[in-house]
């Protein structure tokens, strides 16, 4: 059997810096660390950092009566009033957001400035979302990639949830230009998704099976089984290498892995490790 | 035979405006009023304000040595270079330019101002074209709706041609948004061209044979023709009714006729009525 790993599966820049920055403050302050939701979409990642005193808590609430030597703020951002409330607390503050998702609540903010109804493309319920939104004005809505354009009244600006795949951007761009006379988009997809998403394809394209490895919980890993699925190529969404079963392999001459931005590199070398054996 | 005239055929606002200020001009100045180039893209109507004493001149040099009373700017604008030039002649300059295309002037304008690379979706040669080029930055570059779009440096603007069909931005957008981060749109598009383009498609879908009427220098109802052409009904350009050819109608049941912007409801009607004598 055949594996092909494709190019640009796993940990991004902005979850590398993430993790890079826990594992730093984990080390300088020994104690109490602990990350404003889970640092990323990685179940593993964050028992491993645990093992290190990085702790993830839900709210605000669950750090009452904590002794807290810092608060690490997750990837995906939170939103801004929580922000704002979390340093009010005097709690010392370390912003692992991805620079890129920081770029897309950034441009939020400036479109509302410039008088524009904001439009993300996104995940209604992912956190990067509610981060982003938290930045844009009160008429701002978030439309999920299916979803049709309700009737906006003015000019609009588009900001987009950093691991959306760039046709979903293409087809609210089609739906919006006829809607409105003036739109500015900001096109914050993270370049690292689009290749990603790119490999995947290749490499599914000449897989009889594809393992996609990644947090259950991870949006971008959820696209790449999906996109593998919409192939008809036989697909298998796991975290661990312990959920790899031997009869999915039966006639199988090439296996395609791939992986979510969250899925670290020790975990892709255990399942092919796994796959090798049988 | 049964006729059936799509709606929006004809005359739209801009051109409407034009003419009711050129002839209130004849009106008042009797005699030596000039339209800079020809007032709009129909011969016909071009030959009966001539019999009122407006005749178009090509350029600037045309106009030496003659006497001006009056100088009226043409719907489709000219390019600032030129309108500057005419100013500093000191003639009296009347402004017929189609508010619309004025609007997308200004926006040439803005864009440039706020940095934009300048993306102007049209007919290069078109004069409405040119006029808005010359608003727009040094930079700026004109792509036709079935061109791919040359490699973009940096953020670009986008304003197009008051009659270009919806679906050519859609497929500039959709190019544009994988080439740069930040595009700023302006849907220019005048509401009455897609309007008339829509109703003659609904009539083409009903008619056994296609009139179109305009001029054959009117970009808009050569795009009428070519629409009704790709839907498969033999469909005949005609500037006037003189070029009906009674050949064209066996075997017919449903005539179709819509017209360009630029032409005059008179001449529909004698379209019309030498129909009906077949």
């Amino acid at each position: 059997m055949k594996i092909l790993v494709a190019k640009g599966a796993g940990f991004c820049f902005g979850v590398k810096r993430a993790i890079n920055i826990s594992f730093d403050i984990a080390k300088e302050k020994k104690t109490n660390v602990y990350t404003f939701g889970p640092i990323i979409h990685n179940p593993q990642v964050i028992k491993k950092l645990e093992t290190l005193g990085v702790k993830p808590v839900k709210d605000q609430n669950d750090l009452k009566r904590k002794k807290v030597n810092a608060l690490i703020i997750r990837t995906h951002g939170i939103p801004l009033e929580k922000m704002t409330k979390l340093e009010e607390a005097g709690y010392e503050i370390i912003d692992a957001t991805c620079p890129y998702v920081k770029k897309a609540q950034q441009y939020a903010k400036l479109l509302t400035t410039e008088g524009y109804q904001v439009i993300i493309l996104g995940d209604k319920n992912h956190p990067e979302v509610e981060g982003i939104l938290s930045y844009a004005g009160a008429d701002s809505i978030v439309v999920s990639p299916d979803e049709s354009l309700p009737k906006v009244s003015k000019k609009i600006g588009i900001v987009v949830q950093t691991t959306q795949p760039v046709d979903a951007l293409k087809r609210l761009l089609n739906r919006a230009i006829v809607q409105t006379r003036e739109i500015k988009v900001y096109n914050t997809i993270c370049i690292s998704t689009a290749l990603r998403l790119k490999e995947t394809e290749k490499v599914a394209g000449q897989a009889d099976v594809m393992i996609v490895v990644g947090g259950k919980n991870s949006a971008n890993t959820t696209q790449l089984a999906n996109l593998c699925r919409s192939l008809s190529v036989p697909t298998y969404h796991i975290e661990t290498p312990d959920e790899i079963d031997k009869r999915w392999f039966g006639n199988v001459e090439v296996v395609g892995v791939t992986a979510g931005a969250s899925t670290p590199d020790w975990i892709i070398e255990e399942v092919k490790g796994r796959i090798k054996k049988i």
